[in-house]
């Protein structure tokens, strides 16, 4: 006989991981209510093409692509932006902008699996089009501030960072598009020393160094000091400026902005302005991240739209919760076993059931045929608050025996005053 | 430029159309806790050897099969039962039973797309494994009817059938496995007289032929006259027993079993017991079916284990929804802008935004930056209850102007009762 097993980097999350994923992902609605995002439901299977327009070569050589029956070329979706920015080029095309859109669901990229990275893992994505405005930035880290919160976690921290200070540094030093990207890059993945030596001569490598190791007492101090020592290249000023104007704004909201990092960069190539990332201290991989990418409807097709987003990885955040022992808020309402006892009175039993769950009382009717004694003790067993027993002489009274299980009392309840003794 | 389409046969779901498809995932998850379902959420992606253990041939040529980055042969799940009984011999082994799963996603079937049949869509599965009574069938037609209930569908009603008297019969006359497989699924695409010309021997098949025609004024009736047909084979005559004791249960609660017919099959070769479907008279689909699979636990290696279960089309209980314009509840809540007068107020404007979100109020920001005039014409267009206006003068006295849009009226009001003041 076969076993069978889930395929490698895929899981399946049962009881308490499935609940605290549906609460995460029941958090990321709510935000989406609460900042006016419209939900879209786009398809898990996009085309090779779309997928691939944007994403780095990185990304595109870990995408889950086949051919389909009819021989297109085709990929699982591993980010939404792709789908989203295809939305925004052609079903909402003529919506007036601003555009909010949110949308949640699994993603899927062949990475090697460890903890808090899967082949399978889920992300809510806010996007939110239309607006180059500072208040816009600061608007996907505040609904990000907002998620956090709502899930309960504590101590987790903002790192900000904007790309547009380092490369107005870079294009004033001459240093062209192809490199920029391969320093960028090497910065994600912090190797600075080797990101550096990509910058010929060493004026404009000192220059850029001494960019990356500014840091002060708190992040407001080191993005000022940023502004200070960009202020000789235009460009660059005016995404400092930009930087502090988003700081200054989401710092009126109480938002744990822990480090404002010159040398944070993200991986993926889209982004022109502010970055930002999540963390908690107990991981070390991000909770949630995004930032402004003003080009990038138009590599879809569409008009230029300036674009600022964020996806939160939720089984990173389930992942933080668990590690933190972040309690779930208890389920409300009593569960309740209906045991008939005897076989003849199954009907009048599940039509109690019925009377219960229609009143809104959690039930479980006892399908398995047990003696009482069986039933009772299985019910103990799964926690259950009452049990509802159906028997001849209290139906010929229209009345049913209800038992406290934890109590370990009984007693004798009219048919018509049950749902208010359960409901209390 | 290049324009993106979804893949064929896959679609976006937006604004109303996704908030349908929440709507009914939430009654769906609402009646998995009320009948006391747990909730499983599996991967999409499952080995091809696991998908394709049970389903017929038919299923298995229209999988989305392809091999992943490591050479493994996986599919997209067409359904979730496979991956339910995997779980059954797997993790939820040693659960005593009756074991109850709940699992709520997108599935995908390689089908030329048509109204209400799409290639990727989204079913609600229960599963009740351990259970061989007929409450347990009774449970699954009637969570069924819950959930039909509680999305406000009306006029639905419930087609319920028994593979077990047509087996009985066929038995009985030495029809083979095989050839009983056949007659059931041609039985299933209703070409009835091609079924029949594969039995062999007149008397049979006319024995058989006056079953599928059994037809009285009521489904109890029916199921009635269906126990008397076959009341000289032992098999038929249990199944038939079987079938009447769960009309009997569903009958207590008021479920609307429109029909009773012997000559109901569906398409999977796995049921071993009652079957059902539910519809609407307005499409000729099913908005969900399912039935008794007393072997399919062994099939994926696991102890023979009784089980029933049911899968609803949330897709198609969408487009119901439509056709019968059922009405999704309203909202609760205002929903309003909050739109600083100059650049200057940002700061405080996005402060006041944060502090009405915090009490729950759904609040979009100008992040526009328009003039007031075009930010209240847009607030208008968006039917948005409220426009919070902060300007210099007012904030001198702690205070903002609210703008009911509605009414075009506005009034000052002190930022300390501004929530009072938005939730009425």
């Amino acid at each position: 006989m076969p076993t069978f097993q889930t395929v490698r980097g895929m899981r399946d999350l049962l009881a308490e991981e499935a609940e605290t994923l549906n609460f995460i992902t029941c958090k990321a609605r709510e935000t989406a209510q609460l900042y006016g995002y419209k939900e879209a439901i786009t398809p898990i299977v996009e085309p090779y093409e779309l997928l691939g327009a944007k994403s780095g070569e990185e990304i595109r050589q870990r995408m889950f692509t086949f051919q389909d029956l009819g021989d297109r070329t085709v990929a699982l979706r591993p980010e939404f932006t792709a789908s989203i920015a295809r939305l925004a080029t052609t079903a909402l095309k003529t919506e007036p902008k601003p555009l909010r859109v949110f949308s949640v669901g699994s993603v899927y990229r062949y990475d090697e699996p460890q903890r808090g990275r899967y082949r399978e893992f889920w992300q809510s994505n806010f996007e939110l089009m239309g607006s180059s405005t500072p208040e816009a930035d600061a608007e996907t880290i505040l609904l990000t501030n907002n998620l956090m919160k709502a899930t309960g976690l504590q101590k987790y921290t903002f790192k900000i960072g904007h790309i547009g200070v380092i490369r107005g540094m870079l294009n004033k030093e001459d240093v062209d598009d192809k490199t920029q990207n391969k320093i960028l890059q090497l910065m994600d993945k912090k190797e600075y020393d080797k990101a550096l030596k990509l910058i010929k001569g060493k004026e404009s490598r000192m220059l850029l160094q001494g960019l990356l190791e500014l840091k002060e007492e708190t992040p407001l101090e080191t993005a000022m000091q940023i502004q200070d020592y960009v202020d000789c290249c235009e460009e660059a000023a005016a995404a400092a400026d930009n930087l502090l104007s988003i700081l200054w704004l989401v710092d009126e909201c109480d938002c744990p902005v822990e480090t404002v990092d010159p040398a944070f960069a993200r991986g993926l190539e889209y982004y022109t302005g502010m970055i930002f990332e999540v963390n908690v201290p107990e991981l070390d991989v991000a909770l949630g991240g995004g930032g402004r990418y003003d080009k990038l409807i138009e590599v879809f097709g569409g008009e230029p739209t300036p674009a600022v987003g964020v996806a939160h990885g939720l089984d990173r955040i389930a992942l933080a919760m668990q590690t933190q022992k972040t309690a779930l808020p208890t389920r409300q309402g009593k569960r309740v076993v209906v045991i008939p006892v005897q076989e003849a009175l199954k009907g009048e039993a599940i039509k109690i059931a019925h009377m219960l769950r229609e009143a809104g009382v959690l039930v479980e009717f006892e399908v398995m045929g047990r003696k009482m004694g069986k039933a009772l003790e299985d019910a103990d067993r799964r926690k259950m608050d009452y049990a509802v027993i159906v028997g001849e002489r209290e139906m010929d009274e229209d009345a049913v025996v209800v038992r406290d299980l934890a109590k370990h009392e009984q007693t004798t309840v009219k048919i018509g005053k049950l749902v208010e003794k359960i409901k209390g």
